[in-house]
C-alpha cells in the first residue's frame, strides 16, 4: 500500500527520504544518532506533523543506542536530554510533543530493566507509533472518502501525504481512498510557497500513484473556484485547538476564506493526536517564524533583493467556523467542535 | 522624480529595462524594430498594462523607421501590419489596444504627409502618450494619497510601479505620494507567484526609494490581516469593465476576498485608459493562460515534476463589490461603478 518509504528503521538507524531535494532527487538520509535527526527535523529534511512525531520517537531509540554502554543513571539522563532537545526542534506541530511524551512515559515504566532491554522496549514503542500512524491514516481515508462525491475536484494545500506521515497520508489518505474507490476525482495542488511542498511532494506523490492532478500557484485557487473548477478543500493539520481552530501550513487560512466565499466545504484530515487538549483556541498556538532566505531565494536562486525585510510565518490558524469537518481515525468531527472534540478525546 | 528609467526613446530606438532579470541584474534591451519589441512584450521583458501601452506606441514609430524608404502605400501597410502584430502580443491589458488604436487614428490623419513627416508626427504622438502616462500617474498619486491614513500599513500585489508604467506608477504612485507626504507608511509586498513581480520589482523599487516595506508570500496576506498588520490594499489593473470589475495579476481576487473577510478596504489604481468601454462585466475580459514552465521552474531551477499538469492563468477578475474605490487621474471612482465610470468616460 505504501510505495513511498518516508521513514524506515534499518540496522539501528533511521532512514528518511530527504524532502528538501524532491522531486529533483530522491535521496535518503541515514540518522544513527539523535542529533542528526534533530537537525533533519529542524531543516525540514523530514516534515509534516505525523512524520515529525514518528521520527522523533525513533530519535529517542537512537539516543538509547548511543548511550548503551553508560551506567544506568547516565543512560537514562542521556535519553531524557535527547527527548528535551528533540522537543525543541520545531514549535507548532503538536504530534512532536505527543510522541515524545509517549516515549518519555514509556521510558519511566522501564527503569528497572537493563540498558539493552530498555532500548528494545523503546524501539517496540516507536514501531507501535509508526504502525498506528499508518493504520490511523487508512482509517482517516475510509472516513474521509464518505464525504467525497463522485467526479469531485479537490484542492489540497502543502503535503499531507505519505511524505508527511509514516505512510499513506492524512489529506492525501482521503484522496488515495477516494481514487481507489473509483470516484473519478481530480486534485488541484497548491504549490505552497515558500517551500513548495505542493509542487515538490504532493505533485510527485500523485503522479507516482496515477491520481489525476493539476498544479497551481497558491493565489490561483480563488480564480479556479470562481470558474467552478473546485468542489472541496482538504488539508492536514499541525495542531488543533479544543475549539476546532486549526494550525496548518501558511496559506491554509487564505484558502479557507476563499472557499467560504464560493460556498465550498473545507475539510481538515488529521489524527486525534493532532488535537492539543491544553489549547482552547487557535490564538494560543505558537506559530513558527522561519528564515528570511526561504522568501528571498529558491534552491540557491535569488528571487528578491538581499536587503528586503521579510515576514515568514510557517503556519496560520484557520478558525473553526470555516471548517465543515475534521476527519479523524474516530470519524468526522462536526461543529460544534468544543463538544465533538471533547467526546473524541474521551472516547 | 522618476529615478527608474523603464522606457526611454534614444537614437531612434526604444530602450527598456529588462524586467525578467531584476533585481539580480539591471540590464537594458535595445529595440530598433517592432518585432524585437513585440517579442519583449510577449516574453515579459516589458510588462505592466501602462508600460505595455506606451511601449507599443513607440513600436509603431519603430515600424515607420524600418519602412521609411518604401513607397507611401507600402510604408503605411507596413505600419498597419505592425499595429496588428503588436496588438496580438498579449490579450488582457487593454492599454495595449487603447494605445495602438490611438496611434492608428493618428496615422489615418497623416496620410497626406511624406514618410519622414509621418514618422515625426507618430513619434510626437508616442511621446505624448509617454508624458501623459507619467502625468496621469502623478495625478493618481495625489488623489490616492487622500485615502491613505497616517501610519498606514498598505499591501500591494504584483508591480504597478515605475516599472509597470512610463514612470512613477499607479498603485506605487499612490504609495510614493503618501510616503513623500510623510504619512509614515509601511508596505507589505506580495511576492506574486509565479513570476515574482513583487519580490523582484516592487521590493526593488521600494528599496531604491527608501520606502519601508516587508516581503511576504502571497498566501501570508490573510494571516497578516488577522494579526491587524494591514490597513489597506492597493493594486493596479490590466482592464476594467464598465461595471467596475477589475482584471489584474492573478492573486488580486484572492487578496480582495481575504481583505473583505477582515474589513480592509481594497483600492484599485489605474488610468482611465484601463477602462474598456466595450466590456460591461469582468466575465467578458479575456484571461491570458501562460506557459506551464512558469509554475514548474523558476529561473531555470526545477520546482515540480516535469510531467505534472499545470493551470497558469496570468490574471483574475476582482468583482466590483469587493472594491472600495478606483483611483484614476480624474479622481476616485466610487460605487455604484456603472454610474461613476460612465461619468468618468464622458467627462
Amino acid at each position: 500500500m505504501n510505495q513511498i518509504k518516508t521513514i524506515e528503521w534499518r540496522n539501528d538507524s533511521l532512514i528518511l527520504i530527504d524532502c528538501r531535494e524532491l522531486p529533483m532527487k530522491e535521496e535518503y538520509l541515514v540518522c544513527n544518532n539523535y542529533n542528526t535527526l534533530a537537525m533533519a527535523i529542524k531543516n525540514l529534511a523530514v516534515r509534516g506533523a505525523p512524520a515529525i512525531g514518528v521520527s522523533a520517537a525513533y530519535g529517542v531509540v537512537l539516543a538509547s543506542i548511543e548511550a548503551k554502554n553508560r551506567d544506568k543513571e547516565s543512560f537514562v539522563d542521556y535519553i531524557k536530554k535527547a527527548i528535551l532537545e528533540l522537543s525543541e526542534t520545531r514549535p507548532t506541530a503538536v504530534n512532536l510533543f505527543w510522541s515524545l511524551n509517549r516515549m518519555d512515559n514509556k521510558l519511566n515504566t522501564l527503569l528497572s530493566l537493563n540498558n539493552e532491554d530498555i532500548k528494545k522496549e523503546l524501539l517496540k514503542e516507536a514501531h507501535k507509533i509508526y504502525n498506528e500512524d499508518i493504520k490511523t491514516n487508512i482509517k482517516i481515508g475510509i472516513y474521509g472518502n464518505e464525504v467525497v462525491d463522485l467526479n469531485s475536484n479537490i484542492i489540497t494545500h502543502c503535503n499531507a501525504g505519505a511524505l508527511a506521515t509514516a505512510g499513506y497520508g492524512t489529506a492525501l489518505g482521503v484522496i488515495r481512498a477516494a481514487h481507489k474507490d473509483n470516484k473519478n476525482i481530480h486534485v488541484y495542488v497548491d504549490e505552497t510557497r515558500p517551500l513548495l511542498q505542493g509542487s515538490r511532494m504532493t505533485a510527485w506523490e500523485l503522479l507516482k500513484e496515477g491520481i489525476p492532478s493539476t498544479l497551481i500557484a497558491d493565489s490561483m485557487a480563488a480564480h479556479a473556484m470562481k470558474l467552478n473548477k473546485i468542489d472541496m478543500v482538504i488539508f492536514g493539520a499541525d495542531r488543533i485547538a479544543t475549539n476546532g481552530d486549526v494550525a496548518n501550513k501558511i496559506g491554509s487560512y487564505s484558502l479557507s476564506i476563499v472557499a467560504k466565499e464560493h460556498n465550498i466545504p473545507v475539510y481538515v484530515a488529521a489524527p486525534i493526536s493532532t488535537i492539543d487538549p491544553n489549547i482552547s483556541s487557535g490564538d494560543d498556538i505558537p506559530i513558527e517564524i522561519r528564515d528570511d532566505r526561504e522568501i528571498i531565494e529558491f534552491h540557491g536562486v535569488q528571487t528578491a533583493p538581499n536587503e528586503i525585510n521579510v515576514y515568514n510565518p510557517a503556519f496560520d490558524i484557520t478558525p473553526s467556523h470555516l471548517i465543515a469537518g475534521i476527519i479523524t481515525e474516530k470519524g468526522i468531527l462536526r461543529p460544534p467542535y468544543k463538544l465533538s472534540i471533547k467526546k473524541a478525546l474521551e472516547f
